[in-house]
């Protein structure tokens, strides 16, 4: 078995060993530009976890993590230029950098690149990688587009913000899972119960995001803590309150969400949300996500000790706060 | 063998037929729309009339078509976002239609939506398939950069010009072939002729356009005639002309580049055209590659009596004035 540590390294090594064609140069430039910023390379590293856990070869299914990996990127570059969003793991983002014309085209060949990459796969494993791919890449685009679309909606339900974050993040964690599985050559069910694990523990990292926006500790969360609650973002924790809260609660809310004195705003929200006891009330909702992804890996036909990997690495993502 | 009539008929069915999901319905709205704007199909009538070659039941054929026909759509939306293109065929370009962001996203899951037609492929093809589609969408890819880029710069070889529309326009054309090869079984060696002869016809299509946008019948031509003229477009013509023309006469050139009366400049610039012998020059040019094209035809070893449509069409497209 593998540590998450010594997975990383072989997808950094892998990632640094892709050779993109040199010409037209711009072309490919913000393709190694964006590779290289870095992240957690988590989406790969579960694609070889779910793969060591069958004991595969992992050489075998380095080219379905780097599909991943790839399309993951390359959904940043156009993301970020709907998100209209100057920043990318703190440095340019790419259409900043190069412009909005060259990123869309860049993204365009960066998705060629993921099916480059299947493609190097078994011949014996590429049709059910194609379709698990395809289906993981589909689910990922209507995400997003329900994530513009809810931007300009008034009413969203929960079960609807729910979907949108399935299809947007967890789809492409279970996608990873179940694309490991196949290419260790585990049985369909097998497969489809690690796609259950990546897809629930992919809506309980999200809403645990959601919580901790709000309620992390701003030396350790990554991200400025309250940002959900400047952008007026419909987060689980949003969603909720306007739910439960009176009709004057909800006059405050909306007067709040016009606010711009930033701090003040966070912690007038933040006080809205402590009187309708919101951070209990997703932390419900999140553990119930999570249970479910525990008890579809409890479910699966593997020796426990060789989910060990598995568990410590996502017991981490759902405990840390940044 | 089939007509390419017949072929036509079985492609617009084969694309009626696509059921693309419902929701969310801004999402796939422009695929039907685009889709459904018509052209005259000729990359998938090209799979199909490879696959025809070689006897192959074309059903097999149909998903390659498809995934060619929805690659090649999908870059139109592309393009017409970074040409700025207010127009396609005639109707709103998809995002003046439904907005940037959309035209990004939808463009996106239909590149996904190609992949999918592709893996529907057997499986006994379907690698070396996939490899011949995506060396194809990243040539389209590079051509389409290096197009904008020639935009901005100042001198452009005839070289470049033509290895540039040879990724932007040929490769597709030579893909298409070469993936009906591949689909019917055909020998590595005929598949690769058939992506010969695929690609220098591309290429002398192309420079027959070049051609006919300056000496094309303005009744018969599809598009402007001089609209190339009139956007000082890096064509073969001006290329040449640039490479040959005197002077005072270059002086005159860059004079009309700036020319605001379009009917004038038009005929200015085809003044020095004429002058320079250009229309014969692009002729010899444009048949070096369609002759090249015919010698692979010719090399393939197939009987005669099978490359029939195929010539045909192909001598219908190269003596088209529209």
């Amino acid at each position: 078995m593998y540590t998450p540590a010594q997975l990383q390294e072989i997808i950094e090594n892998a990632i640094q060993n892709i050779q993109y064609p040199s010409h037209p140069d711009r072309l490919y430039q913000p393709i190694s530009y964006i590779m290289s910023l870095g992240g957690k390379r988590i989406r790969p590293a579960l694609v070889l976890m779910a793969a060591d856990l069958f004991g595969a070869d992992l050489e075998k299914a380095i080219p379905a993590a780097l599909a991943i990996e790839t399309f993951h990127n390359f959904t940043l570059i156009h993301d970020d230029i709907m998100d209209n969003a100057p920043l990318r793991r703190g440095k340019q983002s790419v259409h900043e950098k190069w412009g909005v014309n060259n990123a869309i085209l860049s993204g365009d060949v960066m998705m060629v690149e993921s099916n480059k990459h299947l493609s190097m796969l078994d011949t014996a494993v590429l049709k059910d990688a194609l379709n698990t791919f395809n289906a993981t890449a589909q689910g990922v685009c209507e995400g997003q587009q329900l994530d513009m679309e809810f931007e300009e909606r008034e009413f969203v339900s929960i079960e609807e913000y729910i979907n949108m974050i399935r299809l947007k993040t967890a789809v492409l964690l279970g996608g990873a899972m179940k694309l490991g599985a196949q290419v260790a050559g585990a049985s369909p069910a097998d497969a489809e119960q690690l796609y259950q694990f990546g897809e629930n523990i992919g809506i309980a990292f999200q809403l645990q995001d959601d919580i901790l926006d709000v309620y992390g500790d701003p030396e350790k969360f990554g991200k400025q803590v309250g940002g959900d609650i400047i952008a007026n973002k419909k987060t689980l924790l949003l969603l909720k309150l306007k739910e439960l809260a009176g009709d004057s609660d909800l006059v405050e809310l909306e007067k709040q969400s016009l606010n711009q004195d930033f701090d003040d705003k966070i912690s007038n929200t933040t006080l809205l949300y402590n009187k309708y006891n919101i951070r209990e009330l997703a932390s419900v909702e999140m553990k119930a996500y999570s249970e479910k992804a525990f008890n579809a890996l409890s479910a699966l036909a593997v020796p426990e000790e060789r989910k060990k990997e598995l568990i410590l690495l996502s017991n981490q993502l759902m405990n840390r706060e940044h």
